[in-house]
């Protein structure tokens, strides 16, 4: 090819920590762990964003907060729901970040809210300045074991859920459950779907806990029974405790932990999605889609029980459940409050959303289907037909049962 | 404190390698370099982004090329100038993506432009499904020795310059100096500018060239004489090559291979700028806002050249460099057909440009001068007043000189 060419090659890594931290009442005036940055020290400005819904709830408590710690502070309030995750929302949070104006490195915004309201701010905190740091503090179940627990951030474009993103992790989150008792069961249920996700592809106790504890779950709203609301005294580190199952943790304590401890098992080594075969796309195959026609009818969780029992008759279909274990999922599914068939599932619908997540897993369907209870495989072979008659069947297995 | 508390550490590192590659004559119809993709092979699809006065001149022969190769492909056409460098451009690009449809991993997008277009273009290929690689060929001098070569994307918002950004390398890099062919003398010193600020601050050799041959280096467009436009061949390692002084360079490949070269030492160890005292800073603590105000009458390497005099006028009264090194340095710019001053050198815009800075470096000015030429020292304790009397100073030196 003639004479050597020049050139550079740049090679280099970044090294990136976060913690996820587990503690209660964070915005009782004496508990400084909001205030510590990573460094362990008090930061003298927070510029902190919250939503509508978390505001009415918690506002007064949170600007009580900042006011007792002498932290100069300013808390901005987004519209809630998924079809405000929008370009628009990061704008107003970078434009209100100039106007507040933090130092690039040392003053972590503040997140306080659902899933939604964290991607959006996690979207525009590593946006601004081309990185800021920032704190996620989750007040709904979802946002606890979901979206606080990984790396992504983004927001919704062109009719497409989560066009445009990054990896981007909060450098904290902190996981406080006293914020579960003013959610309704409904957003209960909604992160119960991500629980059962973790369950179904590699937890099968995580399965036995949500079945056997499921209605109770959902009616306390994952809240430990007596003394204390929050984690039981965690003397043994958590893999130890949680290879012990359950060894002196109460159901609603052990099946968070669960559920966050498997999803971290399959984030850590695979933050930047370089392997894209991954457990934790179960349930995300069809629901993008399904999710944003709906919008605003379908929670998130609700989209991915949908595509979750979708997908447990096609691998019973294909032998990969037996009957009696589709059932079981289904029942599952019905005891948490989640839906398990929507009229959206068509082969109108179903098809280009294959087509689009193939896109993005790209160009092969990398389909996660669940082997029993507990483990899952990777397919590449769903066809048109496949995927309608797995349709039809779904919605006439829950015509008699969960319709 | 109490009970000792449940949390997870996740831990883990981001490897990233990028390739920048000097080659000639890119869209040649029988030159395959922009087809092969990382692993180097031919891609099936190419989504081509570049602007308006790219298009004008080669939109016909880059069509030509992935036509005479068979490569499906579509060009997307902005708007060029630094006015466009928004949010909105990032969103047309998102939105034809969605149109055309690339696969996540192995279509990369495709960036033919300035620095402006490539700032642009990998914005949205970094956001685009949290991440979809891409290429650059810059076709500007600028473009060349400075956007194509680091990691930062961006756009301007809310009146501040790289507002919103992120560290997203293109996977590989074409650099083709027959497109500087086409650059008016205005854009030639436009990048001359960037290239002058890698010798003052670590390369005195650079400086020497760019005094020597700075008329010629501008009136030939950085083109190298005789035999073939573009690098001289290259047995000899870059490194190599660079440390032995020019041998068996003409003085437009040295000083393109050596600001490229500076450039990236300076870059690869420091990539996401964890470190904040950077020396490739330098005249870019005043010239973000001066910018930004005199907005489209100045050309980024224009204002970065005005942030350098007053700067070097600056180091001269701290007694830095010398008298005659500060008019060297200014005899340069002026050689270069780079201001010197602008009217906006005025203690109204350079405080609070200052004070911007600060907050982006982090609460300290972390302020690069010139020690002599060829290397530089970080200040934190500039004033109001030493900034007022340099820019007076400055003034009342280009009057008589470079005004």
């Amino acid at each position: 090819m003639g004479s050597p060419v020049t050139h550079w090659s740049v090679q280099t890594s970044k090294p990136v920590q976060y913690e996820i931290r587990v503690c209660e009442n964070v915005f009782d005036p004496d508990n400084p762990t909001v205030l510590e940055d990573a460094a362990g020290t008090a930061g003298p400005r927070r510029f902190v964003v919250t939503d509508r819904v978390v505001d009415s709830l918690y506002g007064e408590r949170i600007r009580a907060y900042f006011e007792h710690n002498g932290v100069e502070h300013q808390v901005l309030v987004l519209d809630d729901g998924e079809e405000h995750k929008s370009v628009e929302a990061v704008l107003r949070v970078s434009e209100a970040l100039d106007a507040f104006g933090v130092d690039r490195r040392r003053e972590p915004v503040v997140a306080v809210g659902g899933g939604v309201l964290m991607d959006i701010v996690g979207f525009a905190a590593s946006l601004y300045r081309r990185s800021t740091p920032f704190i996620r503090i989750p007040t709904t179940l979802i946002g606890l074991v979901d979206a606080g627990v990984g790396a992504k951030t983004g927001v919704n474009h062109n009719g497409h859920k989560n066009r445009l993103g990054t990896y981007f992790p909060a450098d904290r989150t902190l996981l406080d459950r006293t914020f579960l008792t003013t959610l309704d069961g409904r957003h209960i249920s909604n992160g119960l779907a991500e629980i059962l996700k973790i369950a179904l592809i590699k937890d099968a106790r995580l399965f036995d806990l949500l079945e056997q504890h499921g209605a109770d779950l959902l009616e306390n709203k994952l809240q430990s029974p007596a003394a204390g609301i929050g984690p039981t005294p965690a003397d043994v580190p958590v893999d130890q405790r949680l290879a012990s199952r359950g060894l002196h943790l109460d159901p609603a304590t052990e099946v968070v932990e669960r559920a966050i401890h498997g999803m971290l098992e399959e984030l850590q080594p695979n933050l930047w999605e370089k392997v894209l075969e991954r457990v934790v796309d179960y349930g995300h195959t069809f629901s993008p889609t399904i999710e944003m026609h709906a919008l605003p009818a379908l929670l998130h969780g609700e989209a991915v029980s949908v595509d979750m029992a979708l997908t447990t008759v096609m691998a019973e279909r294909r032998g990969l459940v037996s009957a009696y274990q589709r059932d079981r999922i289904l029942g599952v599914m019905n005891l948490l409050g989640l839906p398990v068939w929507h009229p959206l599932c068509t082969p109108e619908v179903l098809q280009p959303a294959l087509c689009d997540t193939v896109r993005h897993r790209d160009g092969k369907q990398r389909l996660p289907l669940p082997v029993g209870i507990g483990s899952a495989v990777f397919v590449n072979d769903v066809t048109e037909s496949e995927l309608a008659s797995a349709a039809r069947e779904l919605a006439l297995l829950t015509t008699g049962a969960a319709r």
